[in-house]
């Protein structure tokens, strides 16, 4: 059985872990265990409450680790066991894998240092800090390391590892039965495509809420 | 303040809540809210616990009802205080919705009767059995009822729902937030674009796996 570890923390956005564990966990053979700090209920953005299955020191080795971002990966300090146990998981992991800035929590366990990497367009910067090469792209995978920009990529991320993991025509099968057959009410779903002026307004429209309370 | 009220039950998909979950909340003045038959945890599908924040009976009113869909949706005899409290959500809500084959639990309540809607493709039958017209459409609103296809249509049906409340630049940043920039890597998301035989294959290789547990 494959193992599928999806770390979760204070101020993660649910869309981030949910999106791609609701594909990934398709896989066949595949568990998929939520882990804490501790056991038991993590708030996220927006308020949501999660479970985790397990604690931290209760995993010591998955198969594909998925990091999901929010306004909470910013608490680095706070954040140390959690980044601790990534850099363990990354070092026998098929997949080492992240969702918007969920890639900060990568880079600051050391994977990113040199490597080609994606993360949420409003944080760039911060990715750039950990030593990363900031590709814009949508999904980028170097090796076993794949990262995908923000939030909703990472259901496009999910199903191309299905693709890599158990081939074409299953990965269709999970796209057909999660009926991914997307029509956005608007072509503004990136900075290129929104351009500067809606960009900046998202910005400070947004980037409040998508804070951890 | 605006309440969205998104209920749980055993067996619910994820995705179906969590997408329009991290659109919706987006919504200027509106607070989420998580209800179950007792607050508390609920499983999912796949066995992810999510915890609701209220039991039916505190929650008497909302604007948006926003139905998940899941396995679960079929055991109606024990969902029926639900399907009564959908009832009465209906009656004062501003908007009634439903992702997947939470479109049958609205069927159940009897909001579906002689009108338009969509559900999950493998649902059809069911959704039909209540009276509703099955509308092979990705969204389909009729007043304040809007039905969405399967899971992952929620995030589109949220996005138009944010335009529909807050306008369309304002749709237009949400969208930019959660970088809904899609890029499935295959065009099998629909049954018309899969077709009968792929179809066919992800109904007996991932219709059991759907199924609560």
């Amino acid at each position: 059985m494959a193992r599928l570890a999806i770390p979760l923390f204070p101020g993660f956005m649910p869309l981030d872990a949910i999106g791609p564990y609701d594909v990934l966990r398709f896989l066949p053979d595949t568990e998929a265990v939520f882990v804490a700090a501790e056991a038991g209920p993590v708030r996220g953005s927006g308020g949501l409450t999660l479970h985790a299955d397990a604690a931290l020191d209760d995993v010591d080795s998955c198969d594909i680790l998925l990091i999901p971002g929010g306004g909470g990966t910013r608490d680095y300090e706070g954040l140390k066991p959690l980044i601790e146990w990534i850099g363990r998981m990354h070092a026998t992991s098929a997949w080492t894998t992240s969702v918007c800035t969920g890639s900060l929590l990568l880079g600051a366990a050391g994977v990113l240092d040199g490597l080609d990497a994606t993360t949420h367009w409003g944080a760039v910067a911060d990715l750039e800090a950990f030593g990363a090469r900031y590709t814009p792209e949508r999904i980028v995978r170097r090796g076993k390391v794949v990262t995908s920009a923000g939030v909703s990529s990472g259901i496009d991320m999910a199903l191309t590892l299905v693709e890599l993991i158990a081939g074409a025509e299953y990965a269709q099968s999970v796209q057909l039965w999660i009926e991914y057959d997307p029509q956005p009410p608007h072509d503004t779903g990136s900075v290129a495509k929104a351009g500067p002026e809606l960009t900046r307004r998202t910005r400070e429209l947004l980037g409040a809420a998508a804070r951890p309370e």
